[in-house]
């Protein structure tokens, strides 16, 4: 290992013991190991899943069995490489892209590696997050990011990737007309990327006023109220769900061209009733989104451009002692930050 | 017009005037209109649509409400010609793809002619179908065949189309593992042209052993009886749905690798609970067909060229005072072709 | 025909008796056939294409052999309409896509009319085109525009159709990297909507200093001067060539990184010597552009919402007596257009 | 290391000290690395570029500066696999994929890792190839083979996966058009793979009469002697490059339908004029291939379910004292197996 300075022995890290049960516990710094650079973490996003897990502790299949450090949108600066690794990384500002997959399964192999079923995934039983002072990762998941973006900013390429891949799969472009269903942080990112890419319909539906603002400061050009408003009448080349809402997701198949598509971002019910014979006679293609594969580059542009603005998402910091605050369901809050 | 021969007045059809009763009636002879041809028509195959208007007199919303002249699948000659077109043309072998469109739409604009809204398809009320003497058509929806192709074949390139389709949505090719489920007339040219693509794994599913044994004569590398077999332990690229059943879509989705790609070809019910959880973690593209677009200068070929077989599919042939016969649902029949 | 007002008899128009004399006369005014409107032409754009035939009296091998009227991007307003037409269409606002396909070809039918052999192109022999007070058009290729929307911007909703196809080809999207050369009209609108699509970098090369500066206008992150800059130490995703320049190319392809795309737009030599062995190794795709096939409604959204900015490139107008003084080639000018 | 029997110290392995001087010497046995396998060589294709670097010392900048192993189309079975890999795989018949990429950069990340910069590839300078009777490799490059593909075949996976790719890159399909040019061992399986892949013409150029002969015995419909026939007056969906000689190209690029695409499979010259104004009207796509990736999986159905035949193109074998004889070019040799 080459460190920049001197690196502690010990650090601290926010430890979710079973749901509902937080701890800040002391623990050994990790050791870069070959291929892999040491990170000090300053900003770290908090998302649905985090949640999700500080509550019920699992989702689905994934259950927290062992004290779990949650967190996976992780900005910071190396300070130590491990073998193999450039020196002249030290002090780069870096996001990290939290999954590291196989590299030699068939899905690695041809680009599609968030589907690889060996990816390390951060906060995903059985491996630990970001909640801590320092992480090690794959230093090609150590994307550098330019001073200019903020902490946060970097932190939140994360679900900027989770919104670039959606659109990637929605086939968007200029002039697409779009319906973006739910307008948490996902959804306003969809709406800010098709923003980006030149659409030239953003719909956003959701039934929270706030949300529904929060949205046109986004990029909607126009928002709906899924319970007075229907969007079955307009006609989008693409349908972007960010709800897992069932009616949301049956709303916005009604909503789209013959030919068309849509796409499962947010995640809910296990299973839903579908209008399958709709989709056949307009030819609609339905998809879902896990994760992302390839988007830090992308990402990294669009945040350095301007293009994308990320800390207009962030709505309250923390820090490790508060990290149970951070994962209250809050309508209010769009992202908290956690600094450690 | 222009004619080769004297074209009689009137001509022999077989008429729909209420669900399950068909009649033999005199028609006039139809004049083709400018850039359209006059074809004898020597050979129509029936079509699991035709039995569904004959026994219900209705498809979802497209309803019988004048008698109508059932037949989508005819081949024939060219007997005489309108103006505009070459009368170079009459006594050429044609097969008819059955529906006209606009031409005028953003569909019809960017190629997918399928989903005009404004298409006029035989035997979809109001427009009358081909179980008749004499047909007219757009000239270049009568597509010219080698006179080695049979009439039979020359008619069954439209559900070959259907095929043809299902596959490119399906996004198969050489070394493709795929999964067909219902091995009537559709899932067997499914199967077939799996096999003319190179694929390397083609399972036919189908509770019926006389169909599982048609399947393995027309490509299958291996048939399953789903009331037995689950496919799901299977893992291939692409599933295409021939049978419009519930419980074999589920089976289907199971056994989609990640990644891949399911096809819902068969009608079933207008709605299906579908596991999307799996779809989105697994990130498998689902999509229907409705008819095909373009489809028809590559199933010439393939039928002119021998890689298809159609005739093989044929199971009896009835005249017009016969076609009732052809429209009873018949398991030990695969395709009943009516020679007018 | 259905005419809103008196429609006159007769109309002036500019015509090219041959290469370099270009005379107004009095001609009859067209009546729209069936599914034909008829367009009181309000903007005419100026092309390259009639600069050349203007002053060589041909394009390769088409050739004026008799007195032709020039212009083909032209705007206006529906004033009449052939039958089958719905009247309600009389007063529209129209933007005219200029080149009619014969809609039955296999390009037809597959959406790429573009390369319909067949075509009747505004301005292109024998074809007249519209540097005329009324022109016809087939209904579905006068596209309506919105009020708010210019005449001028309307009429070079025809280049910005070049643009938008070519990034088509390009696959350019969000955070892509863009090289463009050329800077005139077509450059600038390629530079306009690699901006509107979200592109990181847009990196103009032009030899003249006058348009760089407008190519800073119109999108472009940074501009280059091939006379003293070697585009080639870069790394785009796409190059897009406006320039029809040999020298432009061959630094062009340098620039593309493995695995993009070089898009040749501009017209130059019929041949030029390329670096195949390096296009080979780095597997990058060429490919060029012929007109364009289902843009318009794409490019009437982008002018409507405001996401490109057509009126900008208009430098002059002129009235139809003084076409000869908009045909001359002159560096100042980005687009002039003709008012008839 | 973990190893099924004794492995010897040393071993005999052809090594190019020159241009034209192979010598066989003794060398130290590899030993597998961590996530490597050891692999007993059986038999392993000679190719054009063994054939270049005998003669030459050289191919482009790739220059032979220390004693070079050549071959890279091996194929044989484990004998022994380094840390992490799993024992199980021992005695394992494999056909080595022969460039291990390096897995982190951006065409790793993205699934085009044949343009992996840092990609170490067998008998590329200064990597050794495999003309030796054992070879390392990373273990998910060494690809599962069932008993009855021969040992011919297994090796020949590689010349199948360059036909492959080439066919990815051409779009290429059932019913597709085809002219190949070139009937050496690649123009061959490119042939073979587009019947496999249900094409329906398969033109295949060569001058030489051996050659068109063989040809027709790979899946030809017809073949053309380019010194007589004029392949221009066709009219394919792709054309595919295997002769890298100017005058093929170009007729074969005359060819091509609009819209159609024309790959560069063959090296031949690093410049050529070709007829870029035809490539714009008619939008042609041309493109070059550089190896291959993910191919492996369907090379291996295809061998095993004999879609293609490759032992068919094994026309002599030699031991590792006579490469030198299989280097020599041999127009009556289509391909020569060395067998260690």
């Amino acid at each position: 290992m080459t460190a920049s300075a001197e690196i502690p022995e010990s650090m601290r890290c926010s430890v979710l013991r079973t749901a509902g049960e937080l701890e800040v516990q002391q623990r050994a710094v990790p050791r870069p190991g070959p291929r892999e650079v040491l990170v000090r973490v300053h900003a770290v996003g908090t998302c649905g899943s985090d949640v999700h897990y500080f509550r019920h502790g699992r989702i689905g299949s994934f259950v927290v069995r062992a004290p779990l450090v949650l967190g996976h949108e992780p900005a910071g600066r190396i300070v130590a490489v491990g073998p193999s690794v450039d020196p002249a990384r030290i002090d780069e500002r870096v996001s990290l892209e939290p999954g590291v997959p196989c590299r030699r399964c068939r899905h690695c192999h041809t680009g599609a590696y968030n589907l690889c079923p060996d990816v390390v995934f951060f906060a995903t039983p059985p491996a630990d997050g970001a909640f801590a002072e320092y992480v090690t990762i794959a230093d090609d998941f150590a994307h550098p990011v330019p001073e200019h973006v903020s902490d946060d900013a970097a932190a939140l390429l994360e679900p900027l990737s989770v919104a670039l891949w959606a659109h990637r799969k929605a086939g968007t472009g200029a002039g697409s007309r779009v319906l973006v269903a739910g307008a948490g942080p996902i959804g306003l990112l969809v709406a800010q990327v098709a923003a980006v890419q030149g659409a030239s319909e953003i719909l956003v539906s959701d039934p929270d006023p706030g949300r529904r603002e929060a949205a046109r400061a986004n990029g909607a050009t126009a928002v709906l109220d899924p319970t007075a408003d229907d969007p079955s009448s307009t006609d989008v080349d693409a349908f972007l769900d960010c709800s897992g809402a069932s009616p949301a997701v049956l709303a916005g198949l009604a909503a789209v061209r013959p030919g068309g598509r849509a796409v499962l971002v947010g995640m809910g019910a296990d299973e839903m009733t579908l209008p399958v014979a709709a989709l056949q006679s307009r030819e609609i293609t339905l998809t879902g989104t896990f994760r992302y594969a390839g988007t830090w580059p992308t990402a990294v542009r669009l945040a350095a451009s301007g293009a994308v603005d990320l800390d207009r998402l962030v709505t309250g910091h923390v820090d490790l002692d508060h990290v149970a605050d951070a994962l209250e369901p809050d309508l209010a809050q769009v992202k908290v930050v956690v600094r450690p």
